[in-house]
């Protein structure tokens, strides 16, 4: 059941008078419940109930948080049909959207789950003592990884459930014995209440620390800036605009004590198509790209808003055959007015833009909140003069740049701004003969893929998403799979530390049976 | 022979007008040679043959870095006598503390070349391919780190060997395949000439390309502030003061494209000295502590200027102890008259603070430079209430704060700053009685050490040096240890790539034979 309330630890609470209401796109209607947005005292006394909670948090075993994890999963799909309907009203998303991305999120609290209960991700090195050594005996040095404190987690509008409440940011971060605070997306913040609901429960039947997480809305910017700057918080993380991220940056970065912020942010995520790919698969290849474009209405970060081809009659005709594509495809709903304001406001900038052509845009009349597809196409020297049509558009719009040679291509490249994907089609024999603008791409990604589309992150060890600003605010870490538990944690070192003091992790009995590195040689074996 | 240039990759440049030279502290006069600072047109010299020489050396196999790096090594030695006397008139430390810097500069190196060329660092993991899964068919992801780009180091002025022009940033960068560009330290510019061209041969003699490495001079802010914005550098390595680390992180934090900043700036390395402990081990605690203060002049960055304890007889009798050991101590040089300027002027700050007793200060005539050492003691609630009491005094000083209680300790210990290390005096039987002050500890630092001392940092994969800011500017990595190659590295996916075009680090056949994450089990087998 929703109540519009703020979760204070395992407190509901509703001190503050601002007030908002979600709203349902399709229906083109406010839905009925009310909100409260925190004040500053609520959101104080949430972060310090984190801060109180790490004491005892950070040193709960794996099999405990392994439980705990577990348990917010179990607790989710218990909401069943009033999640599924909330998600549904508040997104315009379908049915089936709501259920995949549920069973997406259930997936990864479960990983998160196992990866924990196992015990190896603390990475234990052990060098043990060299008492006769010369001309210094050596110490008995042991380290592991250990939680930072309480993180921040900013939801995505686009991913109420995967990225959101206990989506990927906070299943890491609780996995890895932070606390959490998440700062509730107003567009779905009935979504978002009964998730953390359903956490809250999850807390409290496996007896974790009240405090452990807290759920605040919010519809404006103050608390979220509240949040940033407060002192006992140590880290955020944040999938959203390249605008809100860097605000949140740079909050952070202006603190006495800077704090890390992995912000998941903008991406155009380039598709090079080179020349034999375009000759043989050209229809294949048109149809293929306009239903990745339009996937989700466009509304996923590896949306793929830039497409790289060397000018000559096949590039031409791709371009004609994707146009005729996506004029095909129905116009669906996006997430909420303002994001199809958004849409509409930044396709107008793209296609306003100087020697620019429109080779395809929706022009029939479609329901309200529903976005109209666009394909645009420039040449290279254009595209390079012009950094405005670099800019994402968020919603189902590409822009085809048709280069002078493989060089203006390089060239183009490498003046991209950061990426999460970038993608490269090719004949087998034909990727080789390109290796510099291969080469340049990687150099601008996160994730190269190879004869496929970006759309689609897989949750898996492998995955990197993240990669050079603006696509991340920190490349050295990926928002997805169970190595992102890595930006929520930093190494510690325990010097001749007596072993029955020593977290299991690091006793000589290796309790855990977990893999680690003893005196430079990997082994899950006791001392 | 030190020319008093630059090296702008392999090639001293002296554009200039602007020039310096070095000071030899024990003989109170300057050095001969005349450094030149770099012009703004030779800092854009070396970036962009830095970032040129990214697109080859990232590629260049761990088999190749390692010989680059051991050739450093060799090259290193081979300066043999001048390096160490040059060493000796820069720094005034003795020539057995420059010999055995270059050692642990040599074994570093060394460490490095080893770790690269066995290959498994890169944390390769690879997901095979699933077409036949429902309802979407799975791809092949492959990840494994790689280089940020160029970077730029800023290396200490208490360490012209180990954490300079060839010390651990560099090795670190240069071992992941990231170009370096030297800062080159003012006070031990000579000695940083010298390493520079150990460097410079070895590059040439291995084949690496030009801009791999380059050595900058510069006497004020101008050239480090230059280097910072540099859109082309992608990382910097800092180690020195609070003051001048947070600069460098504020300037890239600005910068259009923000870059990781790891800075090892300040600490006071506070010891808690339990009851029983300071009981038993009264006079020898004393004696160890008196010389782990003032060793090396006390500039070490993990000098003990903090020591806690409960108040009782046995503490002003330790106090008392600790001031008769340490005034024996025969003062010794400090690096520099800055440095030694710095000190009088922070001890002097220290000293007149309210409510502070000074128990021991060494009064005697000393030569010009030598630091005169001192002990001071404050009430815990001094302590708590005065921020400047915190404050690092970068040489032989130190702090006795006598708390009241254990609730006291705990509470100073929770509001200190971030810390390189805690260090806990006990007996065998007490330390379990003090678990939140231990816990507490744990949380503001590094490393934690039992029944020792801070100073003396072991180079090896279990250590950690670096902690919460400001000791650091991000605690989730280490300065010092094989894994401090992981600051300047980022995870990197291939999807579906073919084989042939992976790097052998995720070829299905493992040609290096090293260990993968494969389908979620570690293994060096080939797919």
């Amino acid at each position: 059941m929703i109540t519009g309330k703020n979760y204070i630890g395992n407190q509901l609470s509703a001190k503050g008078s601002k007030t908002y209401k979600t709203f349902n796109p399709q229906l083109n209607i406010e839905n009925d419940p009310v909100y409260t947005e925190a004040t500053l005292e609520e959101i104080d006394e949430a972060v310090t109930l984190a801060s109180n909670a790490f004491k005892i948090f950070r040193t709960v075993s794996g099999q405990q948080k392994a439980e705990f994890l577990n348990t917010i999963a179990d607790e989710i799909l218990d909401l069943d049909d009033e999640l599924i309907k909330t998600y549904c009203s508040e997104t315009g998303l379908p049915e089936g959207r709501a259920k995949g991305e549920r069973g997406r999120t259930i997936g990864q609290l479960r990983s998160f789950a196992q990866f924990v209960a196992e015990g190896s991700w603390v990475d234990a090195t052990i060098d043990t003592a060299q008492p006769d050594r010369k001309p210094m005996p050596k110490s008995d040095i042991r380290k592991m990884l250990i939680p930072l404190g309480p993180v921040v987690v900013f939801g995505a509008s686009n991913f109420p459930l995967a990225y959101s409440t206990a989506g990927g940011d906070t299943a890491a971060a609780l996995a890895s014995g932070c606390p959490v605070i998440v700062k509730s997306h107003p567009m779905h913040a009935g979504t978002g209440e009964l998730v953390a609901s359903a956490i809250v429960k999850a807390a409290e039947k496996t007896n974790m620390p009240n405090g452990v997480f807290s759920n605040i809305n919010s519809s404006g910017i103050e608390v979220g800036t509240h949040l940033v700057k407060h002192p006992r918080v140590k880290a955020i993380g944040f999938t959203g605009s390249i605008k809100g991220g860097r605000t949140l940056y740079d909050l952070a970065a202006q603190r006495e004590e800077p704090i890390p912020v992995f912000a998941e942010m903008g991406s155009i995520n380039p598709v090079v198509i080179l020349p034999e790919a375009l000759k043989n698969q050209n229809e294949s290849l048109a149809k293929t790209y306009a239903n990745s474009i339009t996937l989700g209405t466009g509304q996923f970060c590896t949306n793929p808003g830039l497409i790289l081809g060397i000018k000559n009659e096949a590039l031409s005709n791709f371009i004609q055959n994707l146009a005729d594509e996506i004029i095909q495809i129905e116009p669906s709903c996006m997430l909420h007015p303002n994001i199809i304001g958004a849409y509409q406001r930044k396709k107008q900038t793209a296609i306003s833009q100087p020697h620019l052509s429109v080779v395809a845009s929706y022009e029939a009349d479609v329901q309200t909140n529903y976005a109209k597809q666009a394909i645009t196409t420039v040449e290279g020297k254009t595209f390079l003069d012009n950094p405005a049509l670099h800019q994402e558009v968020f919603g189902p719009f590409s822009m085809v740049v048709q280069c002078e040679n493989a060089n203006q291509l390089e060239q183009i490249i490498s003046q991209l701004e950061g990426q999460l994907t970038g993608t490269v089609i090719t004949e087998p024999y034909e990727a080789s003969k390109y290796t510099d603008v291969i080469s340049a791409l990687q150099n601008r990604v996160g994730r190269i893929i190879y004869n496929g589309v970006p759309t689609g992150v897989e949750v898996c060890p492998s995955m990197v998403h993240g990669g050079p600003y603006p696509s991340s605010t920190d490349s050295r870490f990926t928002a997805v799979g169970i190595h992102s538990i890595k930006r929520w944690v930093r190494p510690f070192s325990y010097q001749d530390w007596p072993n029955e003091l020593l977290p299991d992790e690091l006793k000589n009995e290796n309790p855990l049976e977990i893999s680690r590195l003893v005196n430079n040689k990997q082994t899950s074996d006791k001392l």
